[in-house]
């Protein structure tokens, strides 16, 4: 069930360490939430499979000392995230100069239902989240660069990276690229119908659940694409 | 265009003040991306249609001196925000124990499109986003708390707020509410076409776009819903 975990070694490069890995990612004071306990989740598979659905993240860094939230893309590698971004952007700027590597929080949500209560109190949506906190370090040997933004690509659409010029040189060294390891994790899923209050009941509200979920749209061919080509086999019924 | 600024006084209370607004937010040195410039929008119609179209946020803030990223629902009156949640939870506390607010930095993002360019490089996804820095402090006016209540009810299914059971005191006294002012905040946009180089529009890769939007399906009543309660009017064809 559990992948390897390769914390502080780079991807396929100095071969796969088979350690026992725990199912399940350490609870730790961050990653326990002050309430709804019940819906935190930690095993490693459940986090994997939120993750692995998305490919947007909402990344938090600091900023003279202020909180910053930007949404970036991310790939996934067994136990490690990247992202990635211009070497002249400010969080891959800040990171590159902290030899500590930078603090940051990565966070992941699904977005699945409106909870429609019979109560304001009571609404919500349901959702699946996966919260990392950790230090994001850049990446710094080109084969884990490379592999690291093939999965980025690959996060998008499965098989892309493959079917794409990879970068050169030039497009290789205005890219920085970051590293967060996924130790600190939590996933935070609700489901299901409202929790209204019994004696909310008898009410004469409707109550429910709207599902909502991303619906992919036909591939639009770019206006100058090459005629003769046709449309990848992973882009037929994405 | 512009909606009235109400910098510092609760909305709805106090009347409302006849300023003139600027049709667009001051640049600061944080909302000037360092780069993609083109595709940042500082007007007010712009940043107010992005936000008006969601309901999910994440929510920037700092705990022990480290980020964290939280998704969370929100609304908008005029150029406030609010978040709420309960009083035991982690952001709500801290905002509500400094007596200067919390810095926060509340991002929303709306994904349109996956953006396959050629090479990896150009990869990208079209989206529309908004992020909003500033102190986030606790609302403690029982009329604003309500209002802000409501607000964030209808931002997720507008109408709905008149249609369910309102707080009682014992919720109320259980729901923190924070509010964060329009004032340092910016849009950015991607849209359109991969931009690829020109040298690679003779590469044999497929290259366009893959549209995305989130679609609502047919609300699903509550297993308990009373019988005899026909779907409210503001979800039929939501």
């Amino acid at each position: 069930m559990a992948a390897t975990p390769q914390h502080g070694e780079p991807p396929q490069e100095e071969g796969h360490r088979q350690e026992e890995a725990s199912a399940v990612y350490a609870r730790t004071d961050r990653t326990v939430p002050s309430r709804d306990r019940e819906r935190a989740a930690y095993d490693r598979e459940s986090v994997h499979a939120i993750l692995d659905e998305g490919y947007v993240c909402h990344l938090g860094f600091l900023r003279d000392g202020a909180p910053v939230v930007l949404p970036t893309l991310y790939g996934r590698i067994g136990e490690r995230l990247y992202v990635h971004g211009s070497t002249g952007s400010r969080p891959l700027r800040t990171a590159g100069r902290a030899d500590d590597g930078m603090p940051v929080c990565l966070t992941v949500t699904h977005v699945d239902g409106l909870v429609l209560a019979r109560s304001g109190f009571h609404h919500s949506i349901n959702y699946r989240s996966v919260v990392v906190h950790g230090t994001a370090r850049p990446v710094t040997g080109e084969k884990e660069r490379r592999t690291a933004l093939d999965a980025i690509v690959d996060q998008v659409v499965p098989g892309r990276a493959a079917d794409c010029r990879p970068a050169d040189a030039k497009e290789l060294a205005a890219t920085a690229v970051l590293s967060l390891d996924l130790a600190e994790v939590s996933a935070k899923v609700r489901t299901g119908d409202p929790n209204d209050e019994p004696e909310d009941l008898a009410l004469p509200y409707w109550s429910g659940i709207v599902p909502v979920a991303p619906v992919y749209g036909a591939p639009q061919p770019s206006g100058d694409l090459r005629p003769g080509i046709p449309l990848p086999g992973y882009l037929v019924n994405f």
